[in-house]
């Protein structure tokens, strides 16, 4: 294999020719994550992994020939980690989807990296187990993908997020050798925390093929919501430090704001209040009367804080009814044009602060931002709206992107709290991060992946 | 400052002559950490550190002689993670105890890393907040000692290890530059998770002198215990994996053997179960119904399993009683001779298996060994006792810690769950991790620490 040269017929001598793509419509089809707005290029070729050694087979060519390589899961990542970059050759794992093992006395499952979160929550359940993260992707998005960004979602606020299931995986080193990272044990402190190192780490050290993952048991939960809608966003916000001082621990809290609210209700006609500057969700999943307590109580704070309006709810169909409006809040704005996602993380404190800045750079930069966070958890994702086609909007957008970064960090927070830094965090994960501790990572970085083929360009 | 002369002369220029001492019997007393069984040597200095600026002050000027520095808390590793090194500085954090900031709205708190666990345990609580970590060795070690072992303790099994409560750390590195990792945010997804490389890195990559650490809301909280005399381990190992597959998980579940009761016994005569072979001992705090509900379900997993006697209580007074003897038997076993002690991690359903296979080696090697287990977990300690003095049996002592490593190696376990691999596990880690891991290992601490003059020869 010539790095000049007929780069997918050499691949097709190392894998299954059905294996490997280079057709100028199916790279283009794998030029990019869900992140358009970030850079990309159309790679060289594409080809679907069916095994941890075929990954590494594809990967030792590449070294040898200085080739750059982009491991991609579902390519729903919204920071453009996935995106792939000049001369790259794209590994898809999306096609290693077995379900390896499930101990139900242990509590983990080995899986391969490509398969679906939901496919695998549905799996596990029927050993009684149960695997908590959820980004709002789930549905679509593959375990690797989840590992390789950290990913988040509704429930983080009260069960962490994918790195605190991640026990161990397989990996392939930039090198093309294949090594074993962490265990299956329950505990363990054996070298240093690579495992940890590798989660987050979007490609750019190693390539996840396979991950042993930390289950919980399935039963034990029930859920009960309640919803209630706020005048104001400083009158969500302070329901949201009561609930925290109070110290209940909500399985969600979730904000969405007026202008997610009327997207929805203009679309599905769902009869969501009018005049409500916000939505604030949360649902507790304690058993029996302490949860019944919770909801209690979260209700006489919502309306303490001067809530115009609770609903609550403790039956499955109910609570999800209640929580439709969330469900359909970035649908629903995805058709008003395309969707510049952010992901920016706050002290809990400083969500209605950072929701009135949000408020003034769109209107100062003129752009329609409708903002759902994980409330709970401080994490916002203002989503910023240009219509179609309108290039002059598209770049008002990426100033807003950017003067939002900027106003999260100077209220104490991070450039991203569960999509990555991939590309499009690349400026504000920087700043963040400061001029040695970049060094840190670029030391790192050379160490494990000396001749920079590991996804370049991408995570610090 | 020069390497061949007068360290300790030199290093009064930097600090205020209290923080350096070089006097014979003051360097033997900081020349080893609990593990008396590892090698160490008498170092050339030892200094205490006031703040960040003199760790970096006294790096600075180690590394730019070459002189080996090891950083150490309140020394009651148990794996020689802060043995001195020939020729090195020993650097203690242990005057670095200041509580710097509570945040109680966003459940985090920053603290030197000097300071005791304890101590932080009980002054969060006067805001209302709650440290989990609980290592044995809570009321006399400190958190940065924890953080550098990622200590685990006995609510492990419910609550996660240390660290799961790390947010974020100051660290001095290799060349006494000072760098913030981490975040004060509940998520966070930017750059690599050099927070938690850090965490059980023993020193050898940076030292932590500050750490922001996750809290969990203090109330809400109600501990039962259950606590079963079984006639053999296989009923008491039975009856773990009973409560694990019913989905209950407890706040501890901990197995005290027939050696361990014996010692107590006859130390303070609690009448404990004659006969027993082992005593299960479980809290759950579940409130209310549930927490009730949990107790009487592991009381009868407990009968069916074989118990030939359970307890049970409620009371904060009566849980404490229960506990007793676990809390007794390390310092039980203490009084019979030097304590060799192990720590392995297998799977929960290894674990009767595993307490054969140590009492095959107790018999085979000639050696008394008495073992504590976080059974819950599978993290066992084998506590292997030497007469004082007999240097046989310390010979004979050591050959059996490493046939027990080797057993756990062979039922899929980690050779250390929560003491560290310090110099103690150094031979059985190296095999766990193989070539090509051990490799990653030296390629990352050289590129973090080029001159080797952070804890050398320690972790891996």
């Amino acid at each position: 294999m010539r790095a000049e040269t007929d780069v997918a017929g050499a691949l097709r001598g190392l894998l299954r020719p059905d294996q490997v793509l280079d057709g100028p419509a199916q790279l283009d089809a794998y030029a990019h994550d869900d992140a358009e707005w970030a850079p990309y290029a159309r790679p060289r070729a594409v080809v679907f992994a069916g095994s941890t050694d075929d990954v590494a087979a594809v990967v030792r060519a590449a070294a040898e020939h200085g080739i750059p390589v982009v491991a991609r899961g579902a390519g729903t990542g919204l920071s453009g980690g996935a995106n792939a970059v000049p001369g790259s050759i794209v590994i898809s794992l999306e096609r290693m989807t077995r379900l390896i093992e499930v101990d139900a006395a242990e509590r983990y499952a080995v899986v391969e990296a490509g398969m679906i979160n939901d496919e695998f929550r549905v799996a596990v359940a029927a050993h009684g187990l149960w695997y908590p993260p959820d980004p709002a992707s789930y549905r679509i998005s593959t375990l690797g993908g989840n590992a390789a960004t950290n990913a988040g979602g509704i429930c983080c606020v009260k069960y962490g997020v994918t790195r605190d299931y991640v026990l161990g995986m397989t990996v392939v080193l930039a090198d093309g050798e294949i090594v074993r990272l962490g265990r299956r044990t329950a505990k363990g402190a054996t070298g240093y925390d690579l495992t940890a190192l590798m989660v987050g780490s979007e490609g750019t050290l190693g390539i996840i093929t396979e991950l042993t993952l930390k289950l919980l048991p399935l039963g034990g939960r029930e859920e009960r919501a309640v919803v209630g809608a706020f005048g104001s966003l400083e009158g969500a916000g302070a329901a949201v430090a009561a609930i925290s001082a109070a110290g209940i621990i909500p399985s969600a809290l979730e904000l969405i704001d007026e202008m997610c609210l009327r997207a929805v209700d203009e679309w599905q006609h769902l009869g969501l209040p009018h005049g409500a500057a916000a939505l604030l969700l949360a649902t507790v999943d304690d058993v029996g009367a302490v949860g019944a307590a919770a909801a209690a109580s979260i209700a006489s704070l919502m309306t303490e804080a001067g809530a115009l309006g609770i609903e609550q709810a403790a039956e499955p169909a109910e609570v999800d009814r209640l929580f439709l409006a969330r469900r359909l809040a970035y649908p629903a704005l995805e058709r008003l044009g395309p969707v510049l996602t952010e992901d920016i993380c706050v002290p809990r404190t400083a969500v209605p602060r950072m929701l009135g800045l949000i408020r003034e750079v769109a209107a100062r930069d003129d752009v329609v931002i409708a903002t759902i966070a994980h409330a709970g958890d401080g994490n916002l994702h203002p989503l910023i709206i240009a219509p179609e086609g309108d290039e002059a909007a598209k770049a008002r957008a990426k100033v807003a992107f950017d003067r939002i970064v900027e106003d999260c960090r100077m209220l104490g927070g991070t450039v991203t709290g569960e999509h990555g830094v991939g590309l499009l965090k690349l400026p504000g994960a920087r700043v963040e991060l400061g001029e040695r501790v970049l060094a840190m990572h670029r030391d790192i970085k050379a160490a494990l992946d000396p001749r920079d083929i590991l996804n370049p360009g991408k995570a610090f």
